[in-house]
């Protein structure tokens, strides 16, 4: 019997993105780059609705990007493109036009941002006369349930005096009616399934307003004031539409968007991670690897909130297949997760991110070296 | 035929200290106590005559400490101990008396340091009636070379007007003659032999002034007043001695002791990791395991300059073993060394140091899981 002196090893290379510095695309060939040739390499980044999930699925699918005037959180005109399939689907990123990207924190979107850029892709595509539109919504900047996207479609939310209320999370409060009388007919007529990148519910300990809200830029009192205002604006909901929105599984993701739309429109909620590694067959390519590599920007105890990491993670040990996660900070101490940092040591934020391609690739190399060797000591002794 | 589904590797845990945080032997334990019980493992914390050294040897052999009351580098009263072994042989770490680890940079000790304090233990060794000094020399706040240590002896450096020269490499320019009639006369009848951590030569561009001065707090003006001085010396012992000091390997390690003593003095100069190595028989040991875990804080260009780091690699690679750094900063990308910093990503130094050995341990509890999947994976497909 011979055996190769060379690892037979199937590897699937699916990390996501590193946030600020490496798209899913970019993190993965910076991977698959240092991966020794005797490896076989399948090359599939993930996303989870948050960033780059429009680049990773639409590196799959045949169709066309549609290029829409619009605004950023903060109303600035800017420019962004959602996908149409040839089937007509509209795959809508919110982080293209109402992330975080594209604004500073110090501006606060959590409290004055607005999703009203998004409303705006989404009329286009119902002007493209779209049959399903899908809207994944990681990564966003704003806070305001989606409540800027309704008002595109015609919905109009008053004080008690009649006025408008102000854009973003800060004017929920403010809500005592709202005037449904101009509502675009055409959104009720085509499905609207929303990608949510993290499982929180919009209320309580875990929920999403209260747990995200300061990574976009809210002080411990902005958070309460927007607690409040999604409170009364579920208490409204329970009042007028009968539904209670504040538990529902997925409904805090992207500054409540998927409860608060729910209560308007008919919208399926799908946890994103598992509908895109669908969409990617990564169920049946898990399936032929022997090693998977996954990784994103910060592994910490959000992963856990259905995060693609986590996902995968459990796929794998569900498989009972090996998976490594590489990130850029990891903040949790679960030592039977096999996950490195690709920092040098001691390595302020800035440079981390400046440098993330090329200390991937390190970290791959060195990874894959350790690897081949325990390979070949392994055959070694086994052939005694 | 069976196979084990237990991998069936010998570890050796061999790292040497993380600076300011972790001692040699403090290293070995956090890494040997996170390798899975599988694992054979044979803990032997090293040094190469820098920081714990004396606390790796002493680990090893028979004998006594002696406290002796001594001075630190800038002066102040300390107590220091140095080894006394079962034959009479007195290991003392320079760095116990004067060390970097005693002194704030911002005192500038590489200037103003002295290394009397390592003097009054020699002259403590000497009393003991030792049959050999064995002088560690790594670790050095000071860059003097050894002046101190003969002023303790006896000699007499004196100034143009027969004053004594001022403490620290800051009076060397001032010599302009030296007075042995006092000197203790011990000092020649037994072998001082000098452990050097590093092998970069006195002056010149790789020369150990130049490359460790700034570590010890002085500025570039100061190292440049500080190679003007040692040049001075080193043209005064190329006159009244006729030796020329400038250039021996490893006379430059730890502020030049080994050069200018072996000036006065007759001195064995040795590589530090080498004969260290031998004490610990390490190369005897290196031939029974499958796997090297070393280690240090900063695995960085000057590891390659003799320190044990690298010695331990080279003897890997000569031998066709397998072995792997952890380390708390890397800096440097050869990809072909397996080296994995225990940074958890975004780090500034102080946290890095307070939970060094956290981190390790987590680093290796990750490694070996890596380590243990592999070779359960290659049992299982070379079965097949």
């Amino acid at each position: 019997m011979v055996y190769s002196l060379k690892p037979e090893l199937n590897i699937l290379v699916s990390p996501t993105s590193f946030k600020g510095s490496l798209t899913p695309v970019q993190a993965a060939e910076a991977i698959s780059a240092h991966i020794p040739p005797e490896f076989k390499v399948i090359n599939l980044p993930v996303a989870d609705g948050g960033d780059g999930t429009l680049e990773v699925l639409t590196g799959k699918l045949k169709g066309s990007f549609m290029e829409v005037d619009t605004i950023n959180p903060l109303g600035k005109p800017i420019k962004a493109e959602y996908f149409l399939t040839e089937n007509k689907t509209a795959i809508i990123e919110l982080a293209r036009a109402s992330g975080l990207n594209l604004v500073c924190t110090e501006h606060c979107p959590a409290v004055y941002g607005s999703t009203r850029g998004t409303g705006k892709l989404v009329l286009s595509a119902l002007d493209q006369k779209a049959s399903t539109i899908m809207l994944t919504v990681g990564g966003s900047a704003t806070a305001d349930g989606g409540v800027g996207i309704l008002k595109e479609l015609g919905y109009r939310f008053l004080d008690s005096r009649g006025n408008e209320i102000r854009e973003g999370g800060i004017g929920l409060n403010d809500i005592e009616s709202i005037d449904v009388s101009g509502v675009d007919p055409r959104i009720f007529k085509i499905p609207l399934k929303i990608l949510c990148d993290v499982d929180n519910p919009l209320l309580g300990e875990n929920g999403g307003i209260a747990v995200y809200s300061p990574q976009k830029g809210a002080s411990p009192h902005q958070v309460s004031l927007l607690v409040q205002g999604f409170a009364h604006l579920s208490n409204l909901i329970g009042k007028y539409r009968n539904k209670q929105i504040g538990d529902i599984p997925y409904g805090g993701a992207s500054g409540g968007i998927p409860a608060v739309l729910s209560a308007f429109l008919e919208v399926e909620i799908h946890p994103g991670a598992e509908l895109i590694l669908e969409w990617l067959n990564f169920n049946e390519i898990i399936e032929e690897v022997d090693l998977i590599i996954t990784g994103e920007g910060s592994f910490d105890q959000t992963t856990h909130n259905h995060k693609i990491t986590s996902v995968i993670l459990e796929k794998a040990k569900t498989l009972n297949k090996l998976a490594v996660v590489f990130c850029g900070e990891i903040n949790q101490s679960d030592p039977r997760i096999i996950a490195f940092s690709i920092s040098p040591g001691i390595c302020p934020k800035q440079q981390l991110i400046a440098h993330a391609g090329k200390y991937l690739g390190l970290l791959t190399s060195r990874v894959f070296s350790l690897i081949s060797e325990i390979y070949m000591i392994t055959s070694k002794s086994l052939q005694l």
